[in-house]
């Protein structure tokens, strides 16, 4: 018995999310249905971070435990071919046994793209959150700046999920330029992106993060009110939950 | 009666191209669904390149007639707010009465994505052809070298297609590094363009270019070779038709 270390990335588009459910297609099971194919028995795979339906990844890290002598090379190409193209595997390793992608996690990188200005390019319907009125980039950078730390974020998690603490690290969040769109339309208007590094994070909580500083980029929230909301733990405090069309599990750290 | 030109943007990929079919979606037909509804009666527009299904447009033109006044910024909003996202009208301007948006054209642009390397982008699938084995642009750029001029197409033409002449006046052709697909995967590779500029295209012809020149960074034809593919007017002597997904019609000049 071998534990290999997956890295994925997949355009969660058409996907019900990582997590296997009982109707519609996810990314574990498509992943879980691949392998056992391989191994002739039935695989059960870890992925480092549950996506929602429709969020993306560039850098997911999933572990899987194989029996089989497939060299990881070979697993690659093997597994490519029995994913659908919206699903590759990027590279495959053999780790220590006690592996698990979740547990084993340190860092988690998540980038979400904006795309600002009267019209919404036809090309990034599917990769990014799309704000008509002008976002103020600086007001916005103000805000995040109040968010890193060792925190309660309980005001920036969804209703009715239950956790033992709501205390989380965020390393890091950046609020940028974005990267151009694919392609680029000669639209009016510009990309922007956050991108939020931490230990671990709650349940739809970089989404609410997103949604809380876009009402600060249009006016709505003062910067400075993010503080007041980190404090009063209450989630109608904090801005709207974005859409998860913009979002992107970009690195998992060990 | 005033004549307008529509700037349009669209993703081609659900679509049975630009001209009205007997099924399927087209953007013509949507284009004149919408204008119908805002003229209260039936309405023809002309385009400037009947881009085929899957192909996509940065910047086509359109020209159509319209009784009513209403004003064009008001016009722009009324048609995307009655377009599917992924059809956007980027301008519309009250131009000359006789100004037919295919007979006035002076020059068209095109650009067509690749990606390259042994796994392809989820994330771009829509957008650009994926080729595995390594792509030699300098190769590339020195069969594109031969292609500029007037010259008889006809090897670069889809069987099968009557026109008067076979001759075309192409300005320009490179072959750039290309841009970044959005969002950049993390997966190995790069991506690819290859520009066209010309007065006019035969069917399929670019997309002829484009199998052909990959046909020459795969090594499998002399760079050299274009020059006698050209005199040989033979379709069977130039490359595959590149597939519709990675071509975008960019702009059109009057």
């Amino acid at each position: 018995m071998r534990t290999i270390k997956l890295l994925l990335a997949y355009d969660g588009t058409d996907y019900v999310g990582w997590q296997r459910q009982a109707r519609g297609r996810s990314i574990q099971g498509e992943l879980e249905r691949a392998l056992a194919e391989i191994e002739g028995r039935p695989v059960a795979v870890v992925g480092a971070g549950r996506t929602d339906a429709g969020v993306h990844a560039l850098g997911q890290v999933a572990s899987v435990q194989l029996v089989g002598r497939i060299e990881t090379s070979v697993l690659v190409r093997a597994l490519n071919a029995k994913l659908p193209p919206d699903i590759r595997v990027l590279a495959a390793e053999t780790v220590a046994a006690d592996f698990h992608a979740r547990y084993a996690a340190r860092r988690k990188t998540y980038r979400y793209h904006l795309t600002n200005g009267p019209l919404a390019s036809p090309f990034t319907l599917r990769y990014a959150w799309h704000v008509r009125e002008p976002l103020d980039l600086f007001a916005m950078r103000e805000a995040a700046g109040r968010l890193p730390g060792r925190r309660d974020f309980a005001a920036f998690q969804n209703v009715g999920t239950e956790v033992a603490s709501t205390v989380r690290t965020l390393h890091s969040i950046v609020v940028g330029p974005g990267a151009a769109p694919f392609p680029a339309p000669p639209a009016p208007g510009s990309p922007a992106s956050v991108e939020v590094a931490g230990e671990g994070f709650l349940r739809h909580m970089v989404r609410i993060i997103v949604g809380t500083l876009v009402e600060v980029g249009l006016g709505r929230v003062e910067a400075s009110a993010v503080t007041a909301i980190l404090a009063s733990r209450a989630r109608e405090r904090a801005g709207p939950t974005a859409p998860a069309r913009g979002l992107f599990l970009v690195a998992v750290d060990y």
